[in-house]
C-alpha cells in the first residue's frame, strides 16, 4: 500500500494561496442552484442577526450588516472550506463589547474607530498565524477551558441582553455581579409593553427551535426543512416591525426601537492609524484572533470530513484575516465563521464559496434599499434573537462529563468558568489555559509505575499488585507508564531507591521502558545518578524495551556505552530470564 | 517476592517528625569517634567559610558564624539525613544579596533586620511545603534550568568578588553588566598589594583543591586525604591574617581587612514584625525556600543511597525549615544543606546527627574566644575563597551536553542563563522554568506518527517509512506514541482525516494506543468526533493495545459503548488479520 504523506504540501503554488483557481474555472451549472439556494436562505438568517450581533458589539446596527457584506466576498475566494459562512457571531461580539468598553471611549465615533482598529490588527495577526504556520498554537486552549469559557460568556451574553427584554437602561460595570445587580434592584422600572414583545419573540424562536423543526424534519427533506426552521429571526423581526409601527408603540408605550439604520453601502475608508489605540485594543485582538479562529477551524473541519475534503488550518487563517481586512476598512468590525449559519448553508447545498458571495448580494441590496424598514424593529426582539442564540452555548452538561471522566479536567472547566465571570474574559481564559496545562504538568509529575513480573507460562509480565504472578527477589522489574522529564523522574527516583532500601535482597533492577517515548536531558542526568546510586549499594541497573528513536539519543550521548551496552535488554522477558539464571 | 510498597509512610508517628529518637537512643561508642572527628572537620572549613558566605550575602562576617551554629544542632536533631551539612552557602547567599540589595536598606541594621525576616519566612515556607506534602513543586525546575541559573550565578558571585581582590570599592548597580563596566573602568584604582594578596590566596587554594589532592589521594587513606585536601580555607585564612599583622599592610598598603568582628554567643531575638518589610522580601524568601531545598535534598539523596538508608523529603522541608527557625532567632540569615561540606562530612566518617552538634559547638566556641583573632584578616582572602569555591558551578558542559542531546534542552538552559544575567535572579529563573515547560508541551504537542504494517511472519507491526512490511489498503493501522490530550489531539485528527481524505480505498482505520498512557476529556470529544467524521466519509474507527487503566476510564463515560465494544482489539495482530478477512 503506498499511503500517501500525511505532511501538509510544501508546494507554495498559487493554488494554494487563492484556493478559488481550482474551483472557479471548474464550476458548473449544478453548483449553481445550489450556492443559489444556499446563498439567499444564510442572507435571510444574516440580516437580523448581523444587527443583533452589531449591537451586542455596541456598534450601530448597520455595521453589522457591513460585516456581512465584503468580509463574505473575501472569504469565499480565499477559504478552504466550501461551506463555511462568515460574518458577525455572538461570541466575538462579546469580546469586542468587552474589550472596547473597558476603555471607556468618550463618543460612538471614537467606539468604532477602536473596532475597526480591532479588525485590522486581528486580520494582521491571523495571517501572520497563517504565514508563520503557528495556528497549532489554539490548541492549547483545551476542550474543558473552552467550554467554562463558553458558558460564562453565554451567561455574561444572555444578561447583558436582559435589560432591552426588560426595557430599561443599565450602566456599563467593571464587574458582571454589579451588572446583575443593578438589573435586579431596578426591575420595578420594567416597561411591560417592552417584556411583552421580547418574551414573545423568544417564544416564537423557541417555537421554531424545537417543535417546529422536529415536525419539519419528520415531515420535509432535510434540506427544506433544516433552512425553513432558521426562519424564527426572520419571522420575529417582520413581526416586531408591524406590531410596533401598527400601533404607535415607540411612541405611546415607550417601546425601544432601533430607529434611523443608515442606508447606502459603506464607504471604504482605513482604519484611524493612533499608537495609543493601536496598543489599547491589541490584548483584545488577540482574544479575539484565536477564539475566532477557533470557532471557524472546528466548523469548516467537520463539514469538510463528511465529504472527504481538505481544511488547509494555515490558508484558513488567511483566508480569515483577509475577510478581517475587508471588515477594517468597510466600516464593520472582526468576523469569523459561524456554526449555525454555515450548518445551515451547508445543508441548504451550497458547493462552493459562490455562495458566500451570494448571500454578500443580497445582503448589500439590503442595506441599499431595505433599512427604512428596521426603523421600528424593536431592541427587545433582537435581543431575543441574541438570548435564544446563545443559550444553547451555556453547556452544563459538558462540566458533568468532564467531571465524571476526570477530575483535572472539571476542574480546568470549574476554574475557566469562574475565573470569566469574576475576572473577566480575557483575564479568564489565561487563567483556565494556565490552570489546564498546570494540571498536565502535574498529572504527569506523578506518573503510574509498577513493579511486574511475569504471568506463568506466558512472556507478559503484569502489575504485581493486580495479577498472580512469577517474580525473582533478587530482581526488581519496574514499569513506568510514562515518558521521563524533569517533573516526573526525580519521584521515580525516589520510588526505586525506597523500594531497594526496603527490599535488601534486591541485585538488579531493570527499567521497563516500553511506555517511555521519550527522555529529556533531565532525566539522563538522573537516570545516570541512579545507575550510580545503585551501584554504590551493590546494585546493578538494566533498561528493557527501550524504543528505537530514544536507544538513537542515549546512545548519541554515549549513556548506553556509559551503562554498558549488554544491560539494555530488548523485551523484559529476556532480561528476567537472563537475569534469573544469573541470580540462580 | 513480597516487595514492600514504595509509597511513603502514612504513619504519623513522634519518630518521623523527631527523627533522632530513633538513633540517639541507640547511640554507641563507635558511633561517637567518626562523629566527633567529623565535627571537627567541618567546622574548621565551616569558620572561614561561614564568615566569607556572610560578607557575599552582605552581612557582618559573625553573622555567618551564628548561622553556623544554631541551625546545625536543629538540624542534627530533626533531619533525615544522617551527615547532610548545614549553614550559609554561597548560592543562597547570592539571592539574599541580591533580594536585600533591590530594596536599598538605609543601614546595617535595617540590611541585617531584612536578613532575619527572611530566614524566619524560608522557615515558614519549608515548614509549610514538608506539611503539605508539596516539595515535588522543585522538580518543575528542570535540570538545564538550574545548570543556567548555577552557572549564571557563579559568574554573579564570582564577579561581585573581584572588588576584593582588586581592592577598590564597587557600588551596587541594577545591571550585572553595569557592574563589569564599572570594574572595567576603574581598573587603576586597583591596590596591588591587595592583588597579590589575593592571588597568592586563590594559587594556595587552587593548589589544595587539585595537585594536593591529587597526591593525597594517591599516598593517604580517603577518610584523611579527603579532608585534609579541605584544610586550604584554614591554612589562607591563617596565612593571611598573620602577613597582614606582622607587616602592617592594613595601615601601610592599604589592605581592605574584616576587622572588628563581635565576640560572644549571639542574642536571642524575635525578627521585627513590620508588613512592608514582610512583603519586600517575600519573593526572595520563595526562591530560597526551592533553591536551597534543592541544593540540600540532592546531595542528601545521593549520600544515603550510597548506604541503603532512607531520606523523606517532607521531613527535610520540615528539619531545614527548623533550622532556619533557629537562624532568624539568633541573629543570623538563611541557611542550607552545603554540597562540598557534606561530603567532607561524610567522607570523615559522621554517622549521625552529632556531628553537626559536634561542629555548633566547636563553632560556638570560635565565636567566644576566637574573633579577635580575625582582625586582620583580608577581606581579599574571605574573597578568594568564595571565587575557588564557585568557580567549579559554572558548568559550561552541562550546555554542550543539553544540546547535543536535544535542542530543546539546550535552548532552556541558555535563555535562563541569559535571563539571570540579564533580568536578574529571580526573574531569569522563572523565565526558565516557563520556557522549559511551554518546550516540553510544544513537543508533545507534535509528537511522533506512523502508519504501521506487519513484519511479514511475524506478529510485529512497525512503521511503513522504515521496514519492508505488509499492509493492506482497506486498513490504515495509525501508531501515536504519545498520550492523547489537548495540544495534540487535533494535530492529530489533521492527520488521520487528510490520510483518509488522500486514500479513497481506506475503509478501516485503527488507531494502536500502546503507547498511549493517559486519554483527557478534551481527546476524548475528539475521538468521538473523529469517529463521526470518519463515519460520515464511509470509514469505520477501531481502537488496538489500549491499556487497562485507559480502558477503564473510556468504558466508565460510555465512550466503549458508543464505539462498539467489538471495535477495540487486545493486539493490532488480532485487529489486522481479523479486517484483512472483513474486506478480503
Amino acid at each position: 500500500m503506498a499511503v500517501k504523506s500525511a505532511k501538509m504540501t510544501e508546494s507554495t503554488s498559487l493554488k494554494q494561496y487563492l484556493p478559488f483557481l481550482a474551483w472557479l474555472p471548474k464550476y458548473r451549472r449544478e453548483d449553481l442552484t445550489g450556492d443559489v439556494i444556499a446563498g439567499v436562505i444564510v442572507a435571510v438568517m444574516l440580516v437580523p442577526q448581523g444587527m443583533a450581533y452589531a449591537l451586542l458589539a455596541g456598534m450601530p446596527p448597520e455595521t453589522g450588516l457591513y460585516a456581512s457584506i465584503v468580509p463574505l466576498i473575501i472569504y469565499g475566494l480565499l477559504g478552504t472550506s466550501r461551506v463555511l459562512a462568515v460574518g458577525p457571531t455572538a461570541m466575538v461580539s462579546l469580546l469586542i463589547a468587552a474589550g472596547i468598553g473597558s476603555l471607556n471611549p468618550a463618543s460612538t465615533a471614537e467606539y468604532m474607530q477602536y473596532a475597526l482598529i480591532m479588525a485590522l490588527q486581528v486580520a494582521i495577526i491571523q495571517m501572520l498565524m497563517g504565514l508563520l504556520h503557528v495556528g497549532f498554537l489554539v490548541n492549547f486552549l483545551s476542550h474543558p477551558v473552552l467550554s467554562g469559557f463558553t458558558s460564562a460568556a453565554a451567561i455574561i451574553i444572555g444578561v447583558g441582553q436582559v435589560k432591552h427584554v426588560l426595557g430599561y437602561d443599565v450602566p456599563r460595570f467593571e464587574h458582571f455581579y454589579e451588572q446583575v445587580g443593578f438589573l435586579f434592584t431596578n426591575i420595578t422600572h420594567t416597561n411591560l409593553t417592552t417584556l411583552i414583545i421580547g418574551l414573545c419573540a423568544i417564544g416564537v424562536l423557541l417555537a421554531f427551535k424545537y417543535p417546529l423543526a422536529t415536525w419539519m424534519k419528520a415531515h420535509l427533506p432535510e434540506f427544506i426543512a433544516v433552512p425553513l426552521s432558521k426562519l424564527g429571526p426572520l419571522v420575529v423581526v417582520v413581526a416586531g416591525v408591524i406590531v410596533v409601527a401598527r400601533f404607535g408603540l415607540a411612541q405611546a408605550a415607550g417601546v425601544g426601537i432601533v430607529g434611523d439604520v443608515p442606508g447606502g453601502l459603506p464607504q471604504v475608508a482605513a482604519p484611524p492609524f493612533n499608537f495609543a489605540m493601536w496598543q489599547a485594543v491589541f490584548p483584545t485582538a488577540i482574544a479575539i484572533s484565536l477564539v475566532g479562529y477557533m470557532e471557524s477551524i472546528s466548523v469548516a473541519k467537520a463539514l469538510a470530513s463528511k465529504k472527504r475534503q481538505k481544511i488547509d488550518p494555515d490558508q484558513e487563517l488567511i483566508a480569515l484575516g483577509a475577510a478581517n481586512i475587508g471588515a477594517a476598512f468597510t466600516g464593520a468590525f472582526p468576523v469569523t465563521g459561524g456554526l449555525s449559519r454555515t450548518v445551515v448553508n451547508d445543508t441548504a447545498g451550497a458547493r462552493t464559496g459562490m455562495a458566500s458571495i451570494f448571500t454578500a448580494i443580497l445582503v448589500a441590496l439590503t442595506v441599499m434599499f431595505l433599512t427604512p424598514l428596521f426603523f421600528y424593529l424593536p431592541s427587545a426582539v433582537l435581543a431575543a434573537i441574541i438570548i435564544v442564540a446563545v443559550a444553547k452555548l451555556f453547556d452544563w452538561h459538558a462540566f458533568i462529563h468532564a467531571w465524571r471522566y476526570n477530575r483535572a479536567d472539571g476542574l480546568s472547566l470549574l476554574v475557566t468558568f469562574g475565573a470569566v465571570l469574576a475576572a473577566g474574559i480575557e483575564a479568564g481564559i489565561l487563567i483556565g489555559a494556565a490552570v489546564s496545562m498546570g494540571l498536565y504538568l502535574y498529572r504527569t509529575s506523578k506518573p503510574h509505575t509498577a513493579v511486574i513480573g511475569r504471568i506463568p507460562g506466558t512472556e507478559h509480565f503484569r502489575n504485581v499488585k493486580r495479577h498472580d504472578v512469577e517474580t525473582c527477589s533478587e530482581v526488581l522489574l519496574f514499569r513506568v507508564d510514562e515518558s521521563l522529564y524533569f517533573p516526573n523522574v526525580t519521584y521515580l527516583e525516589l520510588q526505586l531507591l525506597e523500594l531497594v532500601a526496603d527490599n535488601p535482597e534486591i541485585e538488579h533492577v531493570v527499567l521497563v521502558c516500553s511506555a517511555v517515548n521519550y527522555i529529556d536531558v533531565s532525566a539522563l542526568e538522573v537516570l545516570e545518578r541512579l545507575m550510580s546510586e545503585l551501584r554504590s549499594s551493590g546494585v546493578t541497573f538494566y533498561m528493557a524495551e527501550v524504543k528505537g528513536p530514544v536507544m538513537d539519543r542515549l546512545r548519541q550521548v554515549g549513556f548506553i556505552d556509559h551503562l554498558g551496552g549488554d544491560r539494555v535488554f530488548l523485551s523484559t522477558q529476556r532480561a528476567y530470564e537472563y537475569l534469573k539464571a544469573a541470580t540462580g
